[in-house]
């Protein structure tokens, strides 16, 4: 249950919250539109629902409003960008944005993020390359909840993977991925509806395949994606550990289990051996491999291919990445944007601390 | 059952027969390195069991021996290289020297290849970089016989990903994979051994799930990483589309359906957009981001600790990716490679025609 807000009367509660802690109106509106981003395209878990989770950082003195975000190192592909703890949904844009200008002037740009914290959907700052005709590329480690293969510990968070590919006629491409089987925000879903979880989803504490979607609360684990060996898990731990690497090692962020979680009511990590947590981003150039009109048009072709595959009987059609997402901005920036009841309470609580109502 | 040989007794025949074929003195001992990379790391469906195959292709007309392999359009940091149909054994090794050589000067190599074939194991072409303290990136498209989610046409190929990263006193962290859940030498050991697959690996053409490990080909679909839609193959088939773009689209080589085959007896595609098979290359100068003793020392902490966590009862330890491929060919090395029977009576054949012994 919940009732839909209008984008705009949503934008300008989490502008109002974020300049109330203190942001710049620059980065009050940067933060806002990344994390609506998740709101709109119906990523609920990562959206409004975490405001005050952001807010509470923030009290908790893990959060600096104004932050001297800067590059510590770089060469003419490659940039290390400290947050200086800064909110990740105003850090990310900024480190995506070096990738796209390292992009411009020698083909590609990469960069790897350190002292940074939660930065809202991958996907969105992926999306910034599209409008230069570039593929975009963000990543981020998180908080340990998966257990690799073999393993009963929780090494690895659930380390998305986004890709935005830009094509002709057709829409963009645009993958955005838990390396777990589920993601965590699907667990949460099954937890309010006290519904079961398929198996592969989660293990016991004691490594013991579970459909109990609590079993995270009890010292269990998400799985990577393939759930068991026998269906490829160590492929979904690669993936995972690769994106730990590329965002944690890379930048001097933490990682593996020492990447800081973002409820405060969860206590630090010991022996800490980076920085906040790490992203990695990525810009290539289309026409710095072949001439952008070509391969747009290879990609109209693609997709209209995949599209019109034939399918199991009682599916529609083959999705493309990217697809129900952009149905789903488009029919709530159209009707609104649901906010569950729970949500609405603890954001009704929140302006108030801040001299706002929703 | 069959005959364990020497690596060099095996690589003299490999190159011989490279020779036969016409291949220059340096392209065969570059393409009998990258083939028998595979035999050593334990991938015995990638390496020699191959050989007549790349005999066939040439003898069909579909490999160049004497390829004009060259950059056709190329920025600071990014090249796109036309394999001019050279063996991919060759072509692969050619392009990730660009890859490395554009990271030493601007910080990272991104590299695209049309106009290739079968490349032998990514894994290989990615560890290269590893000499020169980079991330190495390798992955290729392939011929189709994976479905999408949903599909019941195959439009994919196996299209693994492999990234190589060094590290410190530990060895490197090596992941290769398929991007389904089982790779298709997997399953090819299942035929042989008249086996049952795992639920979750194929599908019947109908789009039914299956256990029938002959099932390709019955007209079935190998299946994305996660198996179904319920347990993440959309982000399988997410994985496989973006090799597939990276390394078709981009380079102006086949996609999709259209990705040319391995076996001559199977016909080639109608209508193909591109030219022959496309691979995509990274390498990522390490320096270009932070020092490489801070973060080859921290890739040191993260094995370890990955190395050293409690495991689900009964399993020895959690395995760092690239561990049990080294093991084997330190084994391998020593003991030499094990060759079977069906394998060796095909190699005879060829020695015969190409005037040597195995």
């Amino acid at each position: 249950m919940g009732s839909a807000y209008q984008y705009d009367r949503l934008f300008a509660f989490v502008k109002h919250i974020f300049s109330g802690i203190g942001c710049s109106e620059a980065d009050s509106s940067t933060a806002a539109v990344s994390l609506l981003s998740a709101d709109l395209r119906g990523v609920d878990s990562h959206g409004i629902a975490r405001l005050s989770g952001y807010v509470r950082l923030w009290e908790a003195g893990r959060v600096h409003v104004t932050p001297d975000i800067r590059i510590v190192h770089e060469t003419p592909s490659t940039a290390v960008v400290n947050g200086d703890a800064g909110l990740g949904l105003v850090v990310a844009p900024f480190a995506m944005k070096i990738a796209i200008s390292k992009a411009e002037k020698v083909g590609t740009g990469w960069v790897s993020v350190s002292n940074s914290n939660h930065f809202g959907i991958a996907g969105h700052h992926a999306m910034m390359a599209l409008q230069k005709d570039m593929i975009g590329i963000a990543m981020t480690n998180a908080s340990a909840l998966v257990a690799p293969t073999f393993s009963i510990e929780r090494l690895l968070g659930t380390n998305p993977i986004a890709v935005s590919i830009p094509a002709g006629e057709e829409p963009p491409f645009v993958a955005d991925f838990a390396t777990t089987t589920a993601a965590n925000g699907k667990l949460e879903l099954l937890q309010h509806k006290k519904g079961n979880t398929p198996l592969g989803w989660v293990q016991t504490k004691e490594g013991q395949s579970s459909v109990n979607a609590d079993e995270i609360k009890n010292g269990g684990s998400l799985l990577p994606l393939g759930g068991d060996r026998e269906h490829g898990s160590h492929k979904g731990y690669g993936l995972g550990a690769i994106v730990d690497i590329f965002s944690g090692v890379l930048s001097g962020a933490n990682y593996g289990p020492w990447v800081p979680p973002f409820p405060i009511y969860i206590p630090m990590p010991e022996s800490m051996p980076g920085e906040g947590i790490g992203h990695f981003f990525g810009a290539m150039r289309i026409d710095a491999f072949r001439p952008a009109e070509a391969f747009k048009s290879n990609m109209d072709n693609w997709i209209r291919r995949f599209r019109s595959a034939k399918t199991i009987p009682g599916k529609e059609k083959v999705l493309i990445h990217g697809d129900p997402e952009r149905e789903m901005e488009n029919e709530r920036k159209r009707s609104g944007i649901p906010v569950a009841d729970t949500v609405l309470a603890d954001l009704q609580t929140l302006g108030k601390k801040f001299g706002i109502t929703l």
